[in-house]
């Protein structure tokens, strides 16, 4: 255990580094292979024992209730889980919360580390989990719900570390009175949690969204109450159970950490987050609700990532086809399903600048649209990179988008041999023009515009109208000027949307790496999950100082 | 001026230096003979010049308003102010926002730390302005509403500058790839203001609690328009004057900073807040307010410092007389029109252990009283201690609390032989038991509590209590057990409430010093305007992620 606890401590540090230098830096391996050549086939074990069985927690009530959780791939999940009643959950947390928050940041900072080295060991079975309940892919769920995840995790403990250890050890403060004595008071600081926090978790990536507030706000000394998507619960129900394994094995109260589920027929979220015990919401999902929960929960500090309609801003290159190879990729992996995912590429009808010459506007979106043809033209290799469809709605919309413009390629099923119930699309790419604005709203799901724009001056333009409008996290531009590279980044700055230049290689712009990139900026209605930065983790204790004359 | 500039640079790090040591350091002398022979007589005339005169802003419109603005102490003030219009003054500062936001935070600190320097050199004309409008003794008045409030908004420059120069300079980042290339990626990161800020002005402190929120928001790079109390304009105008003047000189937008004046008949407050460009609120003023801007501006960023009832805990002491000595200082100066000023003393009716005898509760009671009378019995030293009553509501309050309870010491109308028509009133001291729950709303004004309890333990668990509900910024308490002292410590981290203890000498638990002592914890309903601690200026600025592929 001391042993444990040292290398806790030498990880925790290192994070501390990572942050403050921002260059690359992981805790927690992405390759499946180097977690043993027992694990995938433990892990799935794991995770089929769970199927069609009550997901017990120690301590949870003896009730289960059937919920609305589905798999994009078509398996039966069949899992119930405890059922909550939200007066006794907030009573518990409550009651957990005085212990948990007189520990020293050291000690929750070490739990921390210790469920997440726990989940880390269980990342097949939490790959599955994810897989089967959001629809990405194995090797997406694997990486982005597990260790991606758990790198989040980490840097939000590391930040929330760093805040509270700012504060200076007890001093004396001594104030010259001129020829008379000086004032001579010893202080001290004691910093408290802020109060119970609430995480709503989002269908598509619930580890990778959910894990920052919570270990943000756990190791700020605030117990959490776990509330997932009524859809995708099993991934969190896991980190609770985990979580709640880990704080008993340590003599601590298993409340600091507690699920509630609910169904989309008696939605407790509500509820949850409009009582007054309630000091911090996580949200993330759909703009509508995020919105509530600013504009209502306002005794709380309130942290969201709602939509965006993120931007490619084509204006030149030296190759387009290492243009269109990275493009492709970025706009269709988990089928358009990622809060970064690019939905408009804007083309100048003007053409594109490729290395001295120009391509015209129709060949530059001829050769976008082939090259995503050509690389979802084979139903294995879609399906590895499309994965599913969560939910009923974005097939409506795929639909609906096909009407607002010319079909440049035509949305097809796609066949999952593994999975012959999985639900496979690939995306639509329609043709707006820039005037139209039928761009500007995120349509989330397998949905691509190429936006035909008089010149990159109004794709710039038209990018940063639609941010500043609906919300963006990212933009991802290819230029060869200085002059509209500069141009791009002012429009960039003034929309809060952080920006990607160039990206041809083995980098794509949906990802976000823990320790360095910024998440949502907070500077457009996207929200202001940053994931993590100061001010995620900054109000989510309180600071108490104490004078005593000596 | 590069001289100058060295030397405000060495003086913003060493604000950076005190914030993070937290131990005693000011940038600006708070000893009038300081600032030279001169400087008493020119600042007097300086401020006779403004009155009865129109208060003239370069580049503000030509019209002038008539105001509300009064001063206690009954002389005529007779200041008219520029009109303005909302939308030309939130146009301009949007305006002005783009080419601030875009300087470096080294320039902006810069410039911040020559207004304050500029206002430093001001620091008699402002007094004067401070005390004529606020009430406060001349002393006070110079001091708080100078110096201390110059060091308070050196230190939100300080705090916003360090933030901002966490983010490390632009790297490249590589993600090695196992046996292919690593992944590089040039990173960088920009800043960008939050949005256009407004300055809420309270009627009693108007620079101490201003400026750090203005000079945060400055340094953050958000324009900032200042709307001080309707009925205590002049201190803030001065500000933005001098802040336009600075501004000007250096060839920049002086609409970086503007004023809006408003009177009670026709108050702008809430159309200025409710406008899109507002990114940041910060207000001091009443709770109602208060709570409308957190419940409503929740577009903008809101730090707020409301209402609170502030509590002494009398267990036990060494000796009662330097007890009541301090006391009777604190709960007296400024007629108890600080927002820290106590309130309530909770005195047990099984007495004071004193020295290890015990004096009886009617005992400490009356020696309390005494004090208080003793203090303020001269007319000349209870001017001096009491300054004036600011608005007329404290008097309406001062008849009624009387009602409440046992009056132990009834307020008398005191002589100020310079100003006649001063408003002064000793406090009244109202005995009232603490099951009555009478003393469990502030009653701001000259206007203390002796709550009669029927132990330690019951005064803490009625401090805390009403902390809770209604807010409380400081905490004083008296004794001599470490047992009592956790137990105080333990509620005071829970009501979120800072604490001091056993003053007996030369620091009055009023004082809060800058660069060592936070102000408004957060943690209870007085609000969350901390003046200074990261979480006051993380959220007034955005940064945006620049990945390049090289």
């Amino acid at each position: 255990m001391t042993v444990a606890t040292t290398s806790r401590a030498a990880t925790l540090e290192r994070a501390v580094q990572a942050i403050g230098e921002r260059s690359y830096w992981s805790a927690f391996p992405e390759h499946p292979k180097a977690y043993g050549e027992d694990a995938p086939g433990a892990g799935e074990e794991a995770f089929n024992d769970l199927l069609g069985e009550p997901f017990a927690i120690d301590g949870a009530s003896g009730d289960f209730i059937d919920v609305a959780e589905t798999s994009p791939f078509g398996i039966e999940l069949g899992i119930t889980y405890p059922a909550s009643d939200v007066d006794t959950v907030i009573a518990a947390a409550a009651n957990a919360m005085g212990p948990w928050g007189r520990l020293s940041v050291d000690k929750r900072a070490d739990v921390c580390i210790e469920i997440l080295e726990t989940l880390s060991d269980a990342s097949f079975q939490m790959a599955h989990a994810v897989m089967h309940t959001t629809g990405q892919s194995f090797l997406m769920a694997f990486q982005a719900g597990g260790p991606h995840a758990l790198d989040r995790a980490l840097e939000a403990v590391a930040y929330t570390y760093r805040e509270i250890k700012r504060l200076p050890e007890p001093l004396t403060w001594e104030k010259p009175q001129g020829s008379r004595d000086p004032l001579v008071i010893e202080k001290s600081w004691i910093t408290r949690p802020r109060g119970v926090a609430v995480l709503i978790g989002v269908s598509t990536f619930p580890t990778w969204n959910g894990y920052p507030g919570i270990f943000a706000s756990l190791a700020a000394g605030n117990p959490v109450i776990v509330k997932p998507h009524p859809a995708t619960i099993l991934p969190l129900a896991l980190l609770v159970r985990i979580a709640r394994t880990v704080l008993t094995e340590r003599g601590l109260d298993p409340n600091i950490v507690q699920l509630v589920v609910d169904t989309p027929d008696a939605p407790v979220a509500k509820e949850l987050v409009m009582r007054d015990e309630i000091g911090i919401v996580d949200y993330t999902g759909g703009s509508a609700f995020g919105r509530w929960l600013e504009q209502n929960a306002t005794h709380a500090e309130v942290y969201t990532e709602k939509a965006g309609v993120n931007s490619v801003i084509l204006d030149s290159a030296a190759d387009l086809g290492a243009v269109f190879r990275n493009l492709s990729v970025s706009m269709t992996m988990y089928s358009g399903q990622m809060c970064t995912t690019p939905q408009n590429i804007f083309i100048p009808e003007t053409g594109v600048d490729v290395a001295g010459e120009i391509v015209s506007y129709e060949d530059a979106a001829a050769g976008f649209t082939s090259a995503i043809g050509a690389l979802l033209g084979d139903d294995a290799r879609a399906a590895a990179i499309l994965g599913a469809i969560k939910g009923t709605d974005a097939l409506v919309r795929l639909k609906d988008a096909a009407q607002l413009g010319t079909v440049l390629l035509e949305s097809r099923e796609v066949d999952n041999e593994e999975f012959p119930d999985a639900v496979v699309r690939t995306p639509v790419v329609v043709e707006v023009d820039g005037n139209s604005g039928l761009f500007a709203n995120e349509m989330f799901g397998p949905i691509i515009f190429v936006v035909r724009t008089a010149s990159t001056d109004e794709s710039i333009r038209l990018a940063k109208e639609s941010a500043r409008a609906n919300g963006a996290i990212t933009w991802l531009a290819y230029t060869d000027s200085d002059q509209i590279r500069d141009a791009i980044i002012d429009a960039a700055v003034d929309a809060g949307v952080s920006i990607a230049f160039n990206l041809t290689g083995g980098l794509f712009v949906n990802q976000s790496a823990a320790y360095s990139d910024f998440h949502v900026t907070g500077g457009n209605p996207a929200g202001n999950a940053s994931l993590t930065d100061p001010a995620f983790v900054a109000r989510r204790f309180v600071t108490i100082g104490v004078r005593t004359e000596p």
